[in-house]
């Protein structure tokens, strides 16, 4: 299949976004291109193209960084990856391999991307000065060593939120220690993150409290996907007792998984935890803080572990557990073009699951 | 030796400390009496007797709770203890001894005293209802299973500290998780937990990062504690610089420990500590507040885990320690009788290492 | 309710069965009567039975260490259990609960039974001299620490298997190590610990691996227990190699549980077990060895993790899986005056799943 | 400085050492040239060259995995890294860079490497069928991403059995899971890898018991290298008592680190280890087992968990402890023509500590 001179991608330039065409990049040593079949829509995205966060992200930007496809072309140094192989391109696109202390084991979701963005942590989608690396386009750069396999009989689409969504709350979970049997709060669960997350733990066998707003997101969190009580943060008059009764024991969860969108839930976690249970903020709220207070924090020796994002490891076995059909993300497919609609229901609060966006159309 | 009917006590009563006289009590089941030849006087008395926390501790109140002594008398279902056994009295002397929720393993700091405290995690120093089983008294009772041993040929005095004081920082350094060869920074590095904290560090391999105020404890910290780098709060003028610059690679300490009287640096440790570090609060300053954040805290992956006294395995590891010689608790010896004269240094922030009580005069 | 002066029991005396009248004992401090309603039989009485061990067992003794039954009368010293209580009594049925090396936090299957036995790990089932505290009996003492709280709404015949099968193949579970989405395979996977360690792994998010003989046993994992494969050593012409075979990437299992009653597989399992994966020896049979080559065990990064039993909070754990209605343990019911047909049904290796004994007949 | 077309090397043919001239190679993509300046031997290449595993190695074959040299070129895509730069190549220098199963967090060591070996876990040095990437040659290849940083101020010659031996038995120690203050048994103690795992676990806070044959090793262990008890397995009657006695509570070491070159000691140490305590094969004598009762490593939860070299990570940790001046590894400089006099040492058993080939001469 011929390799285009010029592709379609949504552009934010100036705080806006354009849709138009850009030139196709061509790999160089280490890389792939990917032609990007199928892209999930993160609130994370649309936080960027707002500047939610403390430091601004590139102009012009193009969003995107859950994007599952086909390898088309690839450079030099690129063994072990062919043309026709089903990959998906990740957040952290581009790491040093080296063993350094921020590419050690377990962490290296933490690797400083090679485009080279001083800022420890800082991913390439926030630093990339190119336009190159981005699965907002159909067709995009990778690193050959950190594109992930997508597993035969996958549906493309379906996946498509899998890399980073799907990564993010099964490493929180991980994050969390929570064992098989024991109880996982999900705070947001009715949202793209919380949907997945809810699938993610009963598949590792825990049991799941699902917080989040609204009776749509408590029939589809206990119907289909598969959370033991909805507490509707709408209708609860006390929301730290009614979370710890859900617990048989009545001292609340062993974990609380944040992935709300707004900051009051980090503060309130630390209370109904369980004692020396475990806090995981993944969420990225703007203006939100960690807060607990010290005397209460230190008598029932609480810990806030962040979790941010995965690493290549985590990313295999995300996609293991949807490859053995455990994990059914709800997705809405809509087309490139239409992108604006998604971020217009965003603004509002209105996004049930996951919108994932047609390359082709 | 014969067991007096009374014994003289410091009794908080109205906010007051009495120097008076109070019945010995007489050991129940399961319970032996300690006469306590040295109690070391730790700023949570302090606390208590201020009020200054959430909860209003009992009136009358007898503090202590670091006690070394000797046992003199003991109820029935004591096996394995015998009259003349060296032994330590503890913050948590009292446990259910069953392997609950509370009492599961590495957990049993989080005991649920049995005198019957409903609030889970608090101890029987600020719930007790009776003066009987206080360590700031000469004869004081203790369960038989929660006693620590006093390995033969320790200093009686030099332990006494050890027995809240060392156990804390112990189990708070263990709970940061920093591997030998690592870094930790010890904020209130001069007072009593931090100057155990820079010693129990040194011997377990790691590398001392002390924080604090004025040139004597920074000194101490250099010459006697083991402290690779002093940090004086006082002068710096960018502290989280300062520390960060104090790690070989710049990135910062690998753990917090965060032994501190005052607030601030329980919001700031969150900042220099090192990516996917372990920030762990420990002291107990009034209204302060754990704070990061969660922009931050996830793009470093922050942990914060926090540590609170220790259990009966904890405790026989950090006797073991001090009976090795490898911590030298710096201490000052005075009577029971002058135990206000502590409280007003410690009132004016003057206490360099530990007061310890004899509890004979 | 009366408690008789007599009772029913199978007493082993001189390598014989007895099945005879003996006194129903009286609870001492600490200690409480229970009326055993339901005893497993476990392979271990069978081998106690037959000396098949390095060190004699008491004579006369009496088998039996998965009761369930309920609390009839209570020494001094028992707060926290009523009379009426539905409870289980294990293996190990009366400790020091000291935290002292042996009771440690997670060790505490390694207690020192306070009957004396000098052997460390040594239980009081096999050193116990008196016949007082034996589940194979009507009436039973066990220590009130170390009962096992039956959640309510439990069927009791079927419970009593999991308070010694289902504790030890749960903890074997924990001890491998493997994480939720990987493979475990479970190597005498149709007798009475293996059918249970199927359910666990599966409820764990544990893919199983079942190996065992014959086609009847093969059925029953793939249809009843869980398993996602079956490998029949009858059949199998290289059992290492089929073993890794059934493992997506050709590799091997994570871990292997050991709960075979022949000693070939002890010698097996580290060649089929992944590299870096964990082999987990729990079954006794006579005589066998664990073996592997230094060479490739370096090369591989083999870790042997032998589990044993379990401690309070493992039990805890293992009786919430089985209340949630995740374990079906397999079993058939039979008078206690029966149990000389069990034995025989275990000498031609017959049994299939578990048999449990009414004591009431 | 000029880099020459052939060089000097001892080349293993046909089972026997020749000291000729080869020439020497250049960097390809991802590679460095690396002037070895010092090389340490190790019993391995003895192994190799006497073929003593269960597979043949290369034929020609060049020993040497403990190189400390210095970057003369550089190949394409080797960023990162300068002329100049002083570096040590190791044991596995050459890996995928995929976190694929077994280039995984921790388990780095199990890379396979690109040079195409099936054997999981095998690595260049026996498998590369060229001779180009040798540490026993004065101009070595390397994979950049995968030599080791050696930190200023190092004594070049000194630090050269850090790279195998230093790495192998830190790693070991890690492996043990062993904690500040518990104690670990070094069995082959005065031998070049022993004599690094005393220092090494005294500089992690451990207590040590070494054990070898002979005075002299007796003698440099207890005043050199910081061995708290020394036992001659030539004099002792009774090793498993002995080494049970030198801990204070005489249930044995914690650890045991095996890196002895007879069999004996890799049978014996499960009867000695604590229960619960970790046996850590490292060394590999040839047609050694590891060897246990299935009986009593059930009844005291026996581990056995075999080490490997170590990975990137584990390699700048154990240069870290050389660099901060805490490990001085006994070593004795010869020219790299005299290789055949160490081996001749080897064959009779009378290396104590490490020698180290000045490659120029």
């Amino acid at each position: 299949m011929a390799i285009p001179e010029l592709q379609w991608a949504q552009v934010n330039e100036g705080g806006r976004l354009h849709f138009k065409q850009i030139p196709v990049p061509k790999p160089g040593k280490g890389e792939v291109l990917v032609n990007i079949l199928y892209s999930g829509v993160c609130h994370t995205d649309f936080h960027a193209l707002n500047g939610d966060w403390p430091f601004p992200p590139n102009d012009p930007l193009i969003g995107g960084h859950e994007g599952a496809g086909v390898v088309v072309s690839k450079g030099e140094l690129t063994e072990g990856i062919e043309i026709g192989d089903k990959v998906g391109v990740k957040w952290i696109n581009n790491i040093c391999l080296k063993e350094t202390t921020y590419c050690v084991p377990r962490r290296n979701s933490l690797a400083i991307p090679r485009t080279g963005h001083s800022s420890v942590g800082a991913s390439s989608v926030l630093s990339d000065p190119s336009l190159a690396n981005r699965m907002g386009t159909e067709y995009c750069l990778a690193q050959a060593a950190t594109v992930a396999r997508i597993p035969d009989g996958c549906n493309m689409a379906a996946v498509a939120p899998i890399l980073c969504a799907g990564i993010t709350v099964y490493k929180g979970l991980k994050t969390s220690e929570c064992k098989p049997g024991q109880t996982v709060a999900i705070v947001g669960a009715g949202g793209g993150l919380g949907s997945l997350a809810q699938q993610y733990a009963k598949a590792m066998g825990l049991r799941v409290i699902a917080i989040d707003g609204g009776e749509e997101k408590g029939k589809m969190s206990l119907e289909e996907l598969g959370a033991d009580t909805y507490i509707d943060f709408l209708k609860s008059k006390d929301i730290v007792n009614d979370v710890k009764k859900a617990t048989a024991d009545g001292l609340g969860p062993h974990g609380v998984i944040l992935v709300s969108t707004s900051p009051k839930p980090f503060e309130q976690a630390s209370e109904y935890v369980r004692p020396n249970g475990t806090v995981v903020p993944i969420g990225l709220p703007p203006d939100a803080n960690i807060k607990a207070s010290v005397f209460w924090g230190v008598l029932k020796m609480l810990r806030i572990k962040c979790s941010y994002v995965g690493t290549r490891r985590d990313t295999a076995e995300a996609l293991d557990f949807f490859a053995r059909g455990l994990i059914k993300a709800p997705y809405k497919l809509i087309g490139l073009g239409q992108l604006q609609e998604v971020y217009a229901l965003m603004e509002k609060g209105q996004v049930l699951g996951r919108y994932v966006l047609d390359m082709s159309k």
